[in-house]
């Protein structure tokens, strides 16, 4: 197995990234290709005493900018290395690519170059939430506009990923909507709550409150990309203002910093449970090959977490067993909509005109 | 002025109601009648000894129950509480409503009975979400689906709300979407942008990411219902969460008990930071009398906190500056229509068939 490492783009590039692929190297055992600017890898490599004997290294000068148009980048920026490195996993230079920069852009890039999976009509980002448990979202941003078909496929794939990824037997799958009844939400939550219901091969659990995702309720969650930005980004703003203000309690005055000595070791870990950088990067579903897109201000922890993810992603047959889910949700289509070529029985005798 | 209080409904009918509304009146000079079942109302106050002689009572027998359907509450209950109360109310035998119970019946029927302001096309509920400071959410859930016309009336509505109840001079209006620049999100939120950004009455401040809401970025947060459920919802989950979280931390060991005691006084000041009770009810904005709709939930204080919300919402002239702007949106509505009806210069050069 060879994992395809951009060591460019991000807010810690390139140190902070080679010295998270020093440590994933060290866990996961591996080739490793880093993409970059050989120079700024080597110079970073040498003034930190980081051992990079191991990795190939493919030179990259262009780097995507967070600030660049993905469609944009996709076409001018071929020298980038989120380009070259997905260039090179979709020729089979390598099992899983990993990335922090620009989410559109490796998003799009990857539509473009890795290609989808046949049967699926739409990749989504997922993003693991750091709940009681956790929780992966589907879609977490990619797609603004759905439909009921796109989250049927996004429930399988998530079923998916939470089974082989995270070892979950039968992955519980919810509809994020705002109430519990069958008869909420648009048209589209509807009528994806009826294709969920009748699909055998999905542990469907029903609508989710968005107050009740928190609480181990289901382990995947579908939604369009428009709803899931803001469900993930609020978390995300709702956790930092809870560290905030735990921060401001217990700096409050002498015994409160007392306090704080006490239960040291319970806020840390208290942090980290919430600590969205935890479970390392968002897989992107839907494509022929694993991307894992890492938090854009991932560190070398962070960093090695998202290698680790792609190892997994690589290694499980998340993407074999999606192939063959999504070949089955093709044909599934494809009879639905002979059907609805077939005139109706009151069509057949002559009944249209009746209303 | 006189206040309409309904103490049927939600989870502490009567008696945390009846006591809410004893307290409301030790503190907010004015009238009050209290709408439900007079029997156990003068019960409740006979066991606890609650004075209620300076109370009018109105008997309603019948009550509106969270799983009602909001229609069939308003056609098939109108002996109710709810009801009798919104009826009192749009006869002007009152001031301002408020009530705990079913959210959609209330919503319904104020539509129904009190009637929409000369201009408004859509009512909205609007939530105070407890952010480092107050944000009003509009639309927090009655209408799933909104153009970009009723997030205007939002907007306009709830900077009046924002000015005459918070006392904040030129409410800072933002836009969630799922990022930041002009053209995110969906064609809603880019109309939507558009008009905020050329209506002058209106200090809008642009896109606003749903991670930034707790940090004071903006004063009325405007987006359609569906969103505004799964945001406001998620607030209220995360918030439970991390004071889980919290006393789960404390309750560790026998040295984490006592940094908890070091640190009493201002964990409970965060704790009520982000009780969303605190502000006391949700205002229903765009109907022609104040309507207040009180947390389901609500004890004693909340309920007081949403009584004293009716009070300032029917005091301090929100219904007059909403009805004056709702005339000039109107306006401006019906010379855009014009404008529409009017053949383009192209159409007379008879243009009308090149592409």
């Amino acid at each position: 197995m060879r994992i395809i490492v951009d060591v460019m783009g991000g807010d810690n590039a390139p140190l902070e990234l080679v010295k998270g692929a020093c440590k994933a190297a060290g866990m996961y055992e591996a080739e490793y290709t880093l993409v970059g600017d050989r120079s700024a890898i080597e110079k970073v490599a040498r003034e930190n005493e980081l051992d990079i004997s191991a990795f190939e290294i493919v030179d990259a000068r262009d780097v995507v900018e967070m600030t660049d148009d993905p469609i944009t980048a996709v076409r001018k920026k071929g020298e980038s290395s989120m380009m070259v490195g997905l260039h090179l996993l979709a020729e089979g230079k390598g099992d899983a690519f990993v990335s922090t920069g620009n989410t559109g852009a490796l998003f799009t890039g990857a539509s473009l170059i890795v290609r989808k999976i046949k049967g699926i009509q739409r990749a989504g980002i997922a993003a693991v939430l750091p709940m009681n448990t956790p929780v992966l979202l589907l879609d977490s941003g990619a797609n603004i506009s759905v439909t009921a078909e796109y989250l049927e496929a996004f429930a399988m794939m998530g079923s998916v990923y939470m089974n082989k990824i995270f070892g979950i037997e039968s992955p519980r799958v919810g509809l994020l909507n705002n109430g519990s009844e069958e008869c909420k939400g648009t048209e589209l939550q509807i009528e994806t709550y009826k294709r969920l219901s009748e699909n055998k091969n999905i542990n469907f659990v029903g609508n989710i409150e968005a107050n009740k995702v928190p609480f181990s309720v289901c382990d995947v969650l579908v939604t369009d990309g428009f709803t899931g930005n803001i469900l993930l980004k609020n978390i995300e703003g709702m956790g930092r203002l809870m560290i905030d203000s735990i921060k401001g309690l217990f700096l409050s005055n002498s015994m409160t910093k007392v306090s704080a000595l006490l239960v040291k070791k319970q806020l840390s870990a208290m942090k980290k449970k919430f600590d969205t950088t935890e479970y390392g990067g968002a897989p992107l579903l839907g494509f022929k090959k694993p991307v894992i897109k890492a938090h854009g201000n991932s560190k070398e922890k962070a960093f090695a977490s998202a290698i680790k993810q792609a190892y997994f992603f690589a290694s499980s047959g998340v993407i074999d067993d999606i192939s063959r889910e999504a070949a089955t949700l093709r044909e599934k289509r494809l009879a639905e909509k002979a059907l609805e070529n077939v005139p109706s029985h009151a069509a057949l005798e002559g009944d249209e005109g009746i209303k």
